[in-house]
C-alpha cells in the first residue's frame, strides 16, 4: 500500500508565491477593472537584451540544420559555456569594482542547470539524510521547504535589525548552512569579514556552506564580495549557486549554474568526491538545461552581452532607488535596495505582514510579499521587489502615497 | 560535520551513458581517424520540423518586446500548452490507429516539465521513504538509481525471452511500480490485457504505477495502448510520464509532462491530494520548463506540427527496420524495433554484453549499449538505437557485416 511522504503535510499548504497569486486573483475577480501593480514576486519585466536575443535565435536556427542540430548535450552543460563561466569568474569586472573578480575555478567545477531554484532544492540530497541544516530566518522558502520535504533537521539563524540582517553563527554544530547574499528577502549583503566568519565556522566544524549568489550582479559597493570564493578557504567548504535569471532576465528562459569545487571535502569523503556526487546526481536525475537557453548564456557572457545586461540591472536598481526614496519620504523604515533588488519595509502602524499586504493590495492595488512568508523573523515586514517596468513602479509609488494615508 | 549521502556509494560509479562515452572517447583517442557510428544512447539526430522551428523563433521573439516578454510562467506550465495536451489526449489519432485516443484529462492534471527523466527521478519523493519500489530488470537506469539514492527498497520484476520481455506481476506487496512501454531498452510493448493485469494488481494492493510513455508515438500496431489511461481504472492508480524528446526531437530542447490524475489515491490520502503534492513539489523545487521550449511544444501540437513530427518518427522507424533486417540477415536474434525505436540484440557466440560492446566498437566502430548496463537480466544482450542519420545507420550495418565475421 503506497503512502504519501508525510513531510509534505508539514509544509504550509501553498508555496508562498502561489498564495500571493491566489489572493491577488481573488481581489481581481471582485474588482476586474482595477490595475494591479506587482512588486511582489521577483519577476523580471524588461525585454531581453538584443545580443541575447541574437544568441537565442542562433540557438534555435542551429536546430534546423542537420550539421548543427544537437540532442543531449555535454554532461555538465555545454563545455563552451562552462569555460566562459570559468573565464568570467577570473577576468570579469563586478559592477562596482575597479578590479577583476580573480576567482580561479575549473570548467569541471561548474555545472550548468535550469536555474538556482532547482539546484538549491536538490543540493542537500548529496549529503547525509541525518544532516542538520542551518537556515536563516527570514529565508527564501525553497531552502527551508526542500529540507523539510527531505525530513532534515532544521536550525534557524535569526537575521534582524539588531544584527543588520546578517545572521549570527550557529550556536550548535550544524552540517549544512544555507546563505544568500545579496539577500532575498532583506536585501542585506554580508561583508568579506562577515562571510569569513562563516567560512571559518564551516572549516572548523567541517560544515558545508551552500551560498546562493543569484543577485551578485546587483552589488554596487566595490568592497562587498560577489562570490563566496572571494573568501580564503571557501573552496574547501562552500558550494555556490548562480543564475542568469536576475542578471539577464532569464526567469522564464531558465539557466543557471552551481559550483562544486574539487577541493570541497566533508567527513569521510575523498578529494573530488563531492564534485563527483553532484555530477552523478545531475547526470542521473537531470538532463541538462535547454540547448537554446545555453546559446543565450554564451551571448550573455560576451562583451556586448555583459554591457547590455548590466544596463538592465542598472534599470532595476534605479527602480529600487525610486521605491526606497518614495517610501522613506512617506516616513516608512526601509532596508536593502542599495546592493540588491529587494527592499525590506517595516510595516507601519503595528500591522502584521499579511495585514499590510492586504492593505497595500486593497487600497493601493500594489502587490508586495508579506515578510512572515519568509519566516517568523519576517513578521512585521514586507518585501518589495525592484523588478518592474518603470512606469508601473512610479504608478505604485504614487498610488501608495495617495491611497495609504501614512 | 557534514557527511555524504552514502547511498551514492551503492551506485555504479558512472551513469551508464557516461561510461559508454568514456570508452568511446578512449578508443577515439587511440584511433583518431576512425569514424564512430553511434547507435548507443537514444539521442535524436534529425533537425527539428520547420513548424517547430517557427514556434521556437516566435518564442524567442516574444522575449524581445516589452508587451510580450514573460518571466516566470504559469505554475504547472503554460496553461495553453496544458490545454493543448488535454485536447491531444482526447482528440488526437495515434500513429497506428484509426480512432482517436479518447482519454479525458483535465489541464490541471498535467504538469509541464523539462523532460521525462527528471520527473521519473523525482516522482518517488512524494511517496513515503519506506515505499517498496518494483522495477523491471532490465530497466532504464534512472528509475533504479534515483530510488537507490533515496534509500528505497527495490524489488525486481524480470523481463526476459520467456515472458516476451513483459515483466510478471510482483509476487509480494509493493508500493510503487515503474513500467515503461514501449520499453527502453527491450523495445517490447505491453498489450492492453497485460497492462490491465498491472492496473488490477495496483488497484487491489493500493500501489501506484509510474508509467513512462515517452516512446508512445513509435507504436504502429493499432491494438497496442499508447497511454496507461486507455486501461480502465488506471486514473485511480497511475501516474504517466511523457516527453517531446523522442516524438519531436526535443532531447536537447527539453520539454515533457507528467500526468497526476485527481482520482489518484493512496493509503490515507484525500482525493486530489497526490495531485496537490506533486504541484507543491514542482512549485517548490522546480521553476518551469523554458518558455521558449513551451512555445515549441505548442507548435508540435498544432496540426502541421503533428504531421511534420510524425514524419520524423517514421524516419527513425525506417532506421529500425533497416537495422532489424540487417542483423537478422547476419543470423542474429533481434527483439523490438517494430513499435519502438530500440532493438534488443542477443549477443552472438556467448559473448557478454560488454564484450560484444567492445567488439562492435573496436572492429565495426559501432557504439551500442551493453544490455547488462540495464540490469542483470540484460546480460547477454545489447541495445541498438534507431535514432541516427540514415547514412550512418546504413554505414553501421555495412561495417558490422564486413568487420564482425558473424
Amino acid at each position: 500500500m503506497a503512502k504519501i511522504n508525510s513531510n509534505y503535510r508539514k509544509l504550509p499548504k501553498s508555496y508562498l508565491f502561489s498564495e500571493i497569486a491566489k489572493r491577488t486573483e481573488a481581489f481581481l475577480e471582485k474588482n476586474p477593472k482595477v490595475e494591479i501593480l506587482k512588486l511582489g514576486i521577483g519577476n523580471t519585466t524588461e525585454p531581453l537584451a538584443p545580443s541575447v536575443i541574437d544568441g537565442l535565435i542562433n540557438g534555435v536556427k542551429k536546430l534546423a540544420k542537420l550539421d548543427s542540430y544537437t540532442g543531449y548535450g555535454d554532461e555538465q552543460g555545454d563545455s563552451r559555456l562552462r569555460q566562459a563561466l570559468s573565464d568570467w569568474y577570473k577576468h570579469s569586472l563586478p559592477a562596482g569594482a575597479g578590479k577583476k573578480r580573480g576567482i580561479n575555478l575549473l570548467a569541471d567545477e561548474i555545472f550548468i542547470s535550469d536555474g538556482a531554484k532547482p539546484d538549491a532544492a536538490n543540493i542537500s540530497s548529496i549529503f547525509s539524510p541525518d544532516s542538520v541544516v542551518a537556515i536563516t530566518d527570514p529565508v527564501y522558502p525553497v531552502y527551508l521547504d526542500s529540507n523539510v520535504i527531505a525530513g532534515k533537521k532544521i536550525v534557524y539563524l535569526s537575521a534582524d535589525e539588531k544584527n543588520g540582517f546578517i545572521p549570527t553563527l550557529p550556536k550548535q554544530k550544524v552540517d549544512l548552512i544555507f546563505l544568500c547574499f545579496p539577500n532575498n528577502p532583506t536585501g542585506a549583503v554580508a561583508t568579506k569579514k562577515q562571510l569569513k566568519e562563516f567560512v571559518d565556522y564551516a572549516t572548523g566544524n567541517r560544515a558545508v556552506i551552500i551560498f546562493d549568489a543569484a543577485y551578485s550582479e546587483y552589488i554596487k559597493d566595490k568592497n562587498l564580495p560577489t562570490s563566496i570564493y572571494e573568501i580564503k578557504g571557501a573552496k574547501s567548504c562552500a558550494i555556490e549557486l548562480q543564475s542568469f535569471s536576475k542578471s539577464a532576465g532569464f526567469t522564464g528562459v531558465r539557466l543557471g549554474w552551481t559550483v562544486v569545487p574539487k577541493d570541497l571535502i566533508v567527513e569521510g569523503s575523498q578529494p573530488g568526491e563531492i564534485n563527483q556526487f553532484w555530477h552523478r546526481r545531475q547526470t542521473t536525475m537531470f538532463n541538462g538545461a535547454s540547448n537554446i537557453a545555453q546559446e543565450g548564456g554564451l551571448a550573455i557572457l560576451s562583451a556586448e552581452g555583459q554591457k547590455q545586461t548590466r544596463k538592465q540591472v542598472n534599470y532595476y536598481m534605479e527602480n529600487a532607488a525610486i521605491i526606497k526614496r518614495g517610501l522613506k519620504d512617506m516616513g516608512l523604515t526601509v532596508f536593502g535596495g542599495e546592493n540588491a533588488p529587494y527592499l525590506w519595509v517595516k510595516c507601519p502602524e503595528g500591522l502584521s505582514s499579511w495585514e499590510f499586504f492586504d492593505k497595500l493590495l486593497k487600497k493601493a492595488h500594489v502587490v508586495g510579499t508579506p515578510g512572515s512568508g519568509f519566516g517568523q523573523m519576517g513578521e512585521g515586514y514586507l518585501r518589495l521587489s525592484a523588478f518592474g517596468h518603470r512606469e508601473n513602479v512610479r504608478k505604485a509609488m504614487i498610488s501608495i502615497k495617495e491611497n495609504l494615508n501614512l
